[in-house]
């Protein structure tokens, strides 16, 4: 059960979206820009950095559902997700997103973990500097949006199926576009 | 040094924010309606929030300009914003504030801490569902924040005097006032 009176059709951050849906929208935009936005990062890989970060905080929703919405974009290969979640260093995945995740990892601790050895290791890799910007947004985003999801107490299905249809979804049509529907039909409702 | 090549005479979250613009404008607009907008909640009350989590996260930058912008709002007393960092048990605040600063403590640390109890002992002391909203939100919020600024490397100046002068500005204009100006200074030459 939510700690406040979310809406209880709309699990994880989509109830907490449509209970206060002024700041769903930079929300949204925020993710909208660092995933789906123009990028060197393919959405794959800015996906499985958003998975892992979701992964490590254990927020079932988040990272089920980018989980899957990275897998849709990897051709449906939910294998190199499981394992990016399990264990990055041994997964089917380029040197240079590596290096990016072991940045996105320390980032998920504590800011102040990321050395200059860190940074040098993913340029040796190929990352540029915005490349390098955008790993760091996108942990430090999801930090956010986890404990979001969390600390409302928000419903977090265990029905993996139900993340599956719902990335498939979301790979397709992009984040605002899914979400601007339930705000419009929860707005008047919520308050 | 920042780990990567920001601009080098705008310190914290400024340089990041400045190297690129299109993600500033949501983390600029979320903050605005968080600490600004309509709200129960005074001003000095949701900046005092903010400065709680950052100053647990040891941000420097984001508890030292938030904490003078609270200051700022509360008549200039910054004893209660330094009793806050220190033992917010035993400051001169509501106790409404003190319970909705124990969930954004919790919050800071993982969402899934905040229970059941603490969500009823604010609501106890007056707290409304939006205002619990708004708390688990601005503490998630600054757990990004603070880990965009610390994990960017980017340059904390020690002097509080720097923090005391921008925090009264910011109390004045506002967040996005202050920062569309260097967005607009450094735009062209970020990239």
């Amino acid at each position: 059960m939510p700690h406040i009176a979310l809406p209880p059709d709309l699990p994880g951050i989509r109830g907490a979206m449509a209970f206060r849906p002024e700041t769903a929208r930079p929300l949204n935009a925020l993710v909208e820009i660092l995933l789906t936005g123009p990028s060197t990062l393919t959405l794959g890989e800015r996906e499985l950095i958003a998975t892992y970060v979701s992964s490590r905080n254990c927020t079932r929703y988040c990272h089920s559902i980018h989980g899957f919405i990275a897998a849709a974009h990897l051709g449906g290969d939910e294998a190199v997700v499981k394992q990016v979640k399990t264990d990055f260093t041994q997964a089917a995945i380029s040197p240079k997103l590596k290096a990016l995740l072991a940045i996105a990892g320390k980032v998920q601790q504590d800011g102040k973990l990321v050395t200059t050895a860190d940074v040098e290791a993913a340029r040796k890799q190929g990352a540029t500097d915005l490349e390098i910007h955008d790993t760091v947004l996108i942990a430090a985003a999801f930090c956010m949006y986890n404990r979001y999801v969390d600390g409302l107490g928000t419903d977090q299905p265990e029905d993996e199926s139900f993340y599956r249809e719902r990335g498939k979804r979301v790979a397709r049509e992009g984040y605002v576009a899914v979400s601007e529907e339930y705000l419009a039909a929860h707005a008047t409702a919520a308050h």
